[in-house]
């Protein structure tokens, strides 16, 4: 829905809506008994809250549509990912919490390899160290550009974050990676004319870059990717009235909470720690996002076992939630983690949502084939859940007369 | 979706997925036991199919909206049937199996009946036979237009179609059917300045043909309309990467698949003959469209038994089909054809989706009742059926990161 037209709906309340994002939560069911990673986990919490809320499986983004964590957030948090989308530089800098500001470009950087005639051999310099990358960082890191600021930060092994800073940049460059080995490197051309000296200044950068790095085979060279600002997005105050905190230990979902304005609340490692920051906290908010990110790891790595564990240490915390006396929970995920597929999946994901006034389905049992039959349907749009949230919490003016 | 959302997430892969479109596939329960056609015929292979797939039902174009056989299918292949219309002139032109070129344009013809002051006494010429048309279209096909070629062909009953083959024509005219019996028929008015010229050369066609058929009443006059030039749109292969092939006993839907660019497969009449011709080719494509009609025309017929046969006919073939090891099978109907209405119907359609990776839901039986509570839901807009084909088939993207 369009967030203008929610916007002038909202209306001032006491309430609080908790969102809990288990990541990668949906899966497939394994061979031996038929059932999924949520299926199996003993969630006598969930269970519970399910049965007197409404259930039913949400949609990230759209049918058949493998969502990144970026896309499965902002629709988590009402933001059509598709309208709202942000560039691979920028997210690479939220990931290791480099604080952005608004003039900035980032873009995302592979370390190389090019062979004498220029041509790419290796897009990712085989996969050097973390501790290889960090030392070459330091060389480039060297590097002046006139009139703006040089930042240079590993990420992690052949991966690297670019940042200018300076009057009059503008993202809109092409990738130098020809995605393709055999290939020369593109050089960084402009794609309109606001982006003609960022360009340049990208140009002279590699330039460099490629000096300093010629004698450091395999990493002899640098690929961009990515180009991007932050976007100028409305906040989550601004568009549904909601003072809202992030609690999240990764910094990839810290930055996207940023992106909308949310206040990030320091906290620790676990899920307990979590749980003990929201209820520090718990009077100064009317919004909480609490995400949990071993789920998810965990069907990366194919490990249906240890997501099941992951997914009962959420329920364990949840009669805590309970006990703070919120008005409106809902918990899903970003999208769905197979350890079946190790990866993402477009499939949709288990979301409940429990306040005193939803309308309570027949689900008893939180799992993807009891939401399928659940009162919020079977591809419920993620989008939505928001605006649902914000009925729930009584946040929401009837529309016309 | 916008198909270049789509497309831009499109990777390579060795998958197979084969759509099997039962024309006119739901239906409505007869009243001595209260069963659909679907839910009478003895179906046990789509019925382990379902039991082993996830299932829905699909709704080709929007709720209410009953789809001629052009949206039905479009919305199948992916393309948003609103927004990719064919002309009916185009459409007549598919139905007869004649090779339209870009720059034809076509449009399709009625005898009519006209009295003595030239007002349309029967829009159809008392609907006159097959044979008397072949032998009208002999006469005017005589017709000579300057710079144009000018094809008349015979469709069925009182139906022909016109086609002008030159340079510089539009299909911006209007019909020249008043639609209502008592008034003239009108002239063929250009729509805009670049189809003056068409125009002209269809008022010539007219003028000369009501000469030519003064004697042969009732059929003394003909009517055109859907005057229209063959669409350029992207093609099957552009849009999703597949190399596709239509399997099609009937012109109109081979018609249809070439306008999206699928390769056409010979193939005899009966079903078996189609997956004959699907196991000859299975080498060579990765999208395989098959094309059954017998269920449509005993729908439309209000034939009940004889549309529960058809669908056994079907069901059939399914081993078949399995043992060549698709990744991806999807059973549906490009629209429903009650018995009872004898007529197509906005009712959505029964449909089924297996792949590997489905998550399989908890219905058991392919027919109406049984998929409005399976994982793909009671009303999925159709077009979402193709990204989800790919999806299963490991052939998109993760969207964002």
């Amino acid at each position: 829905m369009d967030l203008n037209f929610v916007r002038k709906l909202i209306k001032p309340a006491e309430t609080k809506i908790v969102l809990l994002v288990v990541d990668g939560l949906g899966g497939l069911p394994r061979e031996s008994d038929n059932l999924t990673e949520l299926e199996t986990a003993n969630t006598p919490n969930l269970d519970s809250l399910a049965s007197r809320g409404i259930c039913g499986l949400q949609q990230p983004v759209n049918p058949g549509i493998t969502p990144g964590s970026g896309p499965g957030h902002l629709s988590l948090f009402g933001y059509d990912p598709i309208k709202y989308q942000v560039g691979r530089g920028v997210l690479s800098a939220l990931g290791i919490d480099f604080e952005l500001k608004s003039q900035d470009v980032a873009a995302r950087g592979n370390f190389c390899t090019i062979d004498e005639n220029g041509h790419v051999l290796d897009r990712r310099a085989g996969r050097i160290s973390t501790e290889k990358n960090e030392e070459l960082c330091n060389l480039i890191r060297e590097i002046e550009l006139p009139g703006v600021d040089v930042f240079v930060e590993t990420v992690k092994e052949y991966r690297l974050l670019l940042v200018l800073r300076g009057e009059g940049l503008s993202g809109k460059i092409i990738d130098t990676d020809p995605q393709e080995v055999g290939k020369k490197p593109l050089q960084p051309k402009p794609l309109s004319s606001e982006a003609e000296k960022t360009a340049s200044l990208a140009k002279q950068f590699l330039d460099q870059a490629s000096e300093i790095l010629a004698d450091h085979h395999p990493a002899n060279m640098l690929l961009l990717r990515g180009f991007s600002k932050k976007p100028d997005w409305p906040t989550m105050e601004d568009t549904f009235g909601l003072k809202s905190a992030a609690i999240a230990p990764y910094p990839m979902y810290r930055g996207l909470a940023k992106l909308l304005g949310m206040h990030i609340l320091e906290t620790g490692k676990t899920v307990k720690d979590e749980f003990n920051t929201l209820t520090d906290n718990w009077d100064e908010f009317d919004f909480f996002y609490l995400h949990v990110k071993k789920s998810d790891s965990a069907g990366e790595d194919g490990d249906f076992e240890r997501k099941v564990a992951a997914i009962e240490e959420a329920d364990k915390e949840i009669p805590r939630l309970i006990d703070l006396n919120p008005d409106v929970i809902i918990v899903t995920g970003d999208h769905s983690t197979p350890s079946l597929l190790k990866y993402h999946s477009w499939h949709p994901v288990p979301v409940l949502l429990w306040s005193k006034y939803c309308r309570v389905d027949n689900v008893d049992h939180f799992g993807e084939r009891a939401c399928m039959t659940g009162g919020l349907g079977p591809r419920l749009p993620a989008v939505d859940l928001m605006p649902l949230a914000l009925a729930n919490a009584m946040r929401l003016e009837k529309f016309g007369a």
